[in-house]
């Protein structure tokens, strides 16, 4: 028996009911200076929010964009079915100390940087399958519990390298049901672990460049369309060097990126002006800027045909020192105002 | 529009379709010296299995896990549609490490000890959905890489209070098709998390037990069915504390558990012999109980319907010296030899 919605190795084409009804996003204070600043919900000035560490502001952070998700898309908490949420730090407790109070069913994702797309593409999958009417799909990050986590204590002030990406402090929910006006995750092509061999955990948008032209090959090749059937493709978060080498790997495949072809770690932050190094990055980043930004462009009208492609490098500090390369993942979902 | 295949709150209902066509599990030594020792693909004898550490030993496991259930199967690799796996280890990189040789459309997860129960579930879901013909769903845990992350150096050899678990060194592995022989996953009950308060990461027995009542008390609500449908009804990991204390919480909303009730952390050592205090813990229990003896038992025919509920303490170290509470989870899956 054949599954009836695959097309190709990757991608999925789903039945045309599963919408995003709504989405919050909450950003922190160098977002909040950024060239897309006026499009958050919510921007925090402080670090801790209110709370004692980065983790529980993060966690609260998790916590006030879903349920101010819910609460833009004119539902309650009690009618969301599921709840797919993940983030960077270990565990990923800002997700499940975010959440508990929310007393939604819950899968826990760990996708890095991917996880807003991977949250995404199961979410649409649960509603399209008919498992669920309404959905939360998220993720969030913060610099400073990212930075203590993987880099260095935030005390140490050490130098960043020109590859390094600024961890973006923000969180971003969508929420996704099968009734409402659009617009309409139509497919979902799901990733596969690549590794090219990239070592250096300060250049991760090297890392992750591979995964990302993978799954945008796997894409086109598995729906039939072109790079210029999409009003906006957008990775999130290559930031300025990983951007590049997607345009040169899908070069060498034959494909072209044009202007349509941007990156969530590009937008957010003015690179030059922020002192961000190759721009942002963190699950937060293209979490917010898909929240944020891209919805509301979508529902404005100014952008019609999305793909969305999450990227995120599946190392930790332990396979780093153990002199381990970065395995990376990217997944994709197409976002559109109409149905086909 | 409703959602045709949920039932109550937190239930869904199969279609009928999605069965278990093939499954592995790799030991270790200790787990081969336990009352279910024969019931095992693989035991590994030495902790590295000859890799350089012990992340890399597990990640071997889930890689080789794996590849023997879809071979189990009658299958190839290049088959599967989509993979769902996650461990215990940050970022999950026992599973991202392990499975990159795979070159399976991955989805990561990250459940603590309940994310056997967790792929399952989304595994049945895509195959349902019609998303896949057919997944692999599986996890890990090894007792070295656990202790010296979540606890303390494994030379340091601190004493372990009777209430703590013993994590397991093991990965299971199953593959999920949408045709086959059985044994069918007909229902999947997704978890809420619970915390009551439980600050003792020795003591995670008890932090899970609520979470795991709360699940049995949904699933049996949701589908009309009484503990004794079952002839097992089977938590992981427990252990003899957290067991008893969810006999005791599921008494309390006057639902008794009777002598079909176990719990994966008690079947897999003998508690008095091996020295194992509560009982066995880690993704990897759930995983190979269920792996390795549980679908024996269904193929047998010893067994007809099973009731799988995976649980997940949802800490990490930062959130016990922060002074935070354990969040826990657990996820139920039906299995059963015959569709209704």
């Amino acid at each position: 028996m054949q599954a009836q919605k695959r097309l190709g190795m990757q991608t999925m084409k789903l039945m045309g009911d599963v919408q995003i009804v709504g989405s919050a996003s909450i950003a922190g204070k160098k977002e909040g200076e950024g060239p897309i600043a006026g499009c958050f919900d919510v921007l925090v000035d402080e670090g801790h929010w209110g709370e004692t560490t980065w983790e529980k502001a993060e966690s609260k952070m998790q916590k006030e964009a879903a349920a101010l998700a819910v609460s833009k898309a004119g539902k309650s908490l009690a009618e969301m079915n599921m709840l797919f949420a993940g983030d960077l730090i270990n565990q990923c407790i800002c997700t499940t100390f975010g959440i508990r109070s929310l007393q939604i069913p819950f899968y826990g994702l760990f996708g890095a940087c991917s996880t807003m797309a991977e949250s995404l593409s199961l979410g649409a999958m649960a509603i399209d399958g008919g498992f669920a009417e309404n959905v939360v799909c998220g993720t969030s990050s913060h610099f400073a519990s990212a930075e203590r986590q993987f880099r260095q204590p935030m005390e140490y002030g050490g130098q960043r390298p020109f590859t390094a990406q600024w961890t973006v402090t923000g969180s971003g929910m969508a929420v996704l049901s099968n009734e409402g006006q659009g617009p309409y995750i139509t497919h979902v092509t799901t990733g596969v672990v690549t590794d090219k061999g990239i070592k250096d955990a300060n250049n991760m948008g090297a890392a992750m460049a591979p995964a990302a032209a993978d799954t945008l090959l796997a894409h086109f090749n598995d729906t039939g369309r072109q790079p210029d059937f999409y009003d906006l493709i957008v990775t999130g978060d290559l930031g300025k060097l990983g951007s590049q080498i997607v345009r040169e790997l899908m070069q060498m495949n034959n494909v072209t990126l044009g202007d349509n072809y941007n990156d969530c770690g590009l937008m957010i932050f003015d690179l030059i002006k922020q002192d961000v190094h190759s721009g942002g990055s963190g699950c937060g980043c293209s979490a917010v800027v898909l929240c944020g930004h891209i919805l509301k462009e979508l529902q404005k009208g100014t952008l019609q045909k999305v793909l969305f492609v999450g990227t995120g490098a599946l190392m930790n500090t332990t396979s780093t020192q153990q002199g381990e390369t970065i395995p990376s993942i990217a997944h994709a979902v197409a976002i559109e105002n109409f149905k086909e």
